[in-house]
């Protein structure tokens, strides 16, 4: 048994979903494990995980503007010291995924067919984001 | 230190929280391990995990029909090309589990009395669904 | 590759988030891992775990304030005999964490600046939470 890990960083241009499934499977591949456990951890609470659907970008805009009213702007929050899109984007977060753990299976992510994984950005302008991936197995 | 993994399926009829702790204490048990964790990761866009109430019916009914209000169908999503149960079924699934973990200890699910594991179908008409299991410890 | 274990308890006093960034980090110093994966469960089904904003204190009452109304009390569910901030509890808990998983780098915990790992208590008269904390690594 042994472990890997790697901080990814993934570059956002406003509110939605950047799929980083490719970046995770890169860092399966090259850990050279066939059997484990990889665990994504995002480093913010502005900003969260999500495996959704990766085929249909319909439903990826549904998704967005669902999240929008859930958990909109302009609610009379009492934190607004930081702009009007930072409240609504820790309830967002709080709504979705900080921490995402998925098996390895034959030395690949044991995702179902139309899973993709995503960094679920809520704010307009935020730094560049990190996500700490963490691999035990063998 | 070692791994265990298993597919579990779980045949659904219907939208509604399908109980899978038991097979979930047999892979345990049959691993064989003392201390250790376990990982259950949901291979589906339009179902997901949830650990709830175990003793009383009402209570997981109004689960139920409170994510039918909190995510409706006829909402006017742009992506509905997969029946008017598909968005609402992503929507459900982004605000409940993909993946869970859960301690071993003494051989055991570390699980409080009143914890259950369940698959939360949300689709009318699905397809059997793929949980893949991941055990490391010893 | 090894394995450590603690069973961590929390009272509460009525709905909030109760942090408990320190006692994970304890538990993970005290293991004397440099790198591994740490893992928080809770044993419960109406208090659940939450990474959010450990700096504005106003941004936790929003945060608070939000999930009671999206999971309102008094809102006729079946499920009523044990008071009527059970209910409500069940589905609060559904929204957020059960469990969670942080990567241990460096022998710390690779939160980001702003995270705090809460406990969100939901229930107004509690018995003492408790949290299963797993860690494996080396």
């Amino acid at each position: 048994m042994k472990q890997a890990q790697r901080i990814v960083t993934v570059p956002t241009r406003g509110p939605g979903l950047y799929e980083f499934t490719d970046a995770l499977s890169g860092f399966v591949r090259e850990a050279g494990m066939e059997t484990g456990l990889v665990t994504c951890f995002i480093r913010h609470t502005s900003a969260s995980l999500l495996i959704q659907e990766n085929a249909a970008p319909a439903a990826r805009r549904d998704l967005e503007r669902y999240f929008e009213r859930l958990a909109p702007e302009s609610a009379g929050y009492e934190h607004d010291d930081d702009g009007p899109d930072d409240m609504p984007a820790h309830l967002r977060t709080a709504l979705t995924q900080t921490s995402l753990s998925i098996p390895i299976h034959d030395a690949r992510l044991a995702l179902g067919t139309w899973q993709g994984i995503y960094l679920f950005e809520h704010r307009r302008d935020a730094p560049e984001r990190e996500i700490a991936l963490h691999l035990v197995g063998e």
